[in-house]
């Protein structure tokens, strides 16, 4: 399998710039052969200004960017496309568009098939996996499913939050949102922390960045993994 | 219009039991007339648990509790209740088994026309209202749609969260995600902090309880409301 992917917890990291905290992974990842990344920013409701601010930062890593909006056909957009990079913003109404257009099941192709490197952050890292039920957002718009593009046989959380022992807040802790989640299904879910990155190379899954990542599986105890942590077995497991 | 809610923003406030802060509240609500409460524990995964829980405060309250899984046909009873209370947990799990279970039209009819009382708790207060566009609970199975029981013409976000000025965590505010809901639809969202409620009677509403509610009115600043506000507006707005 040829799937190349960097899938980010966040595009922004306290106390820095837009990407800044992945800009030597992602110059990394889509490397010299790529000139023109095409940009998907419908999880934003202005996907103008959004792209500016994605061409703005790849332009300095060396890459052009084209949003899909601009073209005239978004599924030929794809098809034409070197690299791929979904933004962060609502789960919902990115997931909802990509449906709308009818690019999911194009850029799966592109990606599993085709070896087009895929780049997610945020809600962008969301799609890229089995379903959004893992999402922390609100569910602003109606999707026609939860079902994602499924570029890899498990659920992200990304933003993951550990609970503020200070906190007199009562909803649920994000541990114990999974938890529900996991009485549904037994999906994995891998807790990304804002900091961390999923890179996946073929059949190979490696944890990256600054900060560590937890894995929830139903019915057994958390795991805690550090940056280099090799991540391959959840490519392979059903779960 | 007979109607009649009690739409509480959480189900146990900081430092005190199941429902202790708004036990006063509930008591007056129902008042001596209601001797049964029908309890819907589909948000929760255990609901025997659930409906053991509520049935054990609602008894120190002088009320007896049917669980609404126990009995034969859901529909009957919803058609048979003199009281209505839809407990917290997931809107997602909760919304899906209401539809499963095919209750919506009937509880709206039963609250709308023959004045039954209505009392919901974080996930059942967004059950209550047009939408579940604006829980904060992980989508962690699909329902057949997010429109919901409709007992009120506007959006609450219960739970509802100040942002902390001292976080460093870049996921998105409460404000901002009910900002995103905004852009794409005009309901009003009213945002209930934990520790208040929305009585609803007939045409009137007022805001109980000890904490502060924030109205979110599409291209407004927000609002804020004491506990003692008469919201009744609200009802009239067709946002």
């Amino acid at each position: 399998m040829k799937r190349r992917l960097l899938l980010v917890s966040n595009s922004t990291l306290h106390g820095s710039g837009y990407l800044d905290h992945c800009q030597q992974q992602i110059a990394q990842f889509f490397g010299k052969d790529v000139k023109r990344v095409l940009f998907v920013p419908y999880a934003l409701h202005d996907r103008d200004a959004y792209t500016k601010t994605a061409r703005n930062k790849f332009k300095t890593l060396g890459y052009e960017v084209d949003g899909i909006h601009e073209a005239a056909d978004p599924v030929e957009a794809v098809r034409k496309a070197e690299g791929i990079f979904i933004g962060g913003g609502n789960t919902f109404r990115l997931l909802k568009s990509l449906y709308d257009n009818k690019v999911v099941s194009e850029i799966r192709k592109r990606v599993l098939e085709d070896g087009v490197p895929y780049m997610g952050s945020s809600a962008g890292t969301n799609v890229a996996t089995i379903s959004i039920s893992t999402t922390n957002d609100m569910p602003i718009v109606y999707p026609p499913t939860f079902g994602a593009i499924g570029l890899v046989p498990f659920n992200i959380n990304p933003h993951y939050l550990d609970p503020d022992p200070n906190s007199r807040h009562m909803g649920e802790t994000r541990e114990q949102r999974i938890t529900q989640y996991h009485e549904e299904t037994d999906t994995n879910v891998l807790g990304l922390r804002e900091g961390c990155m999923l890179l996946v190379e073929g059949n190979k899954a490696t944890l990256l960045g600054s900060t560590k990542a937890r894995l929830f599986t139903r019915g057994k105890t958390c795991v805690e993994y550090d940056p280099g942590s090799d991540l391959s077995f959840l490519l392979t497991d059903a779960h």
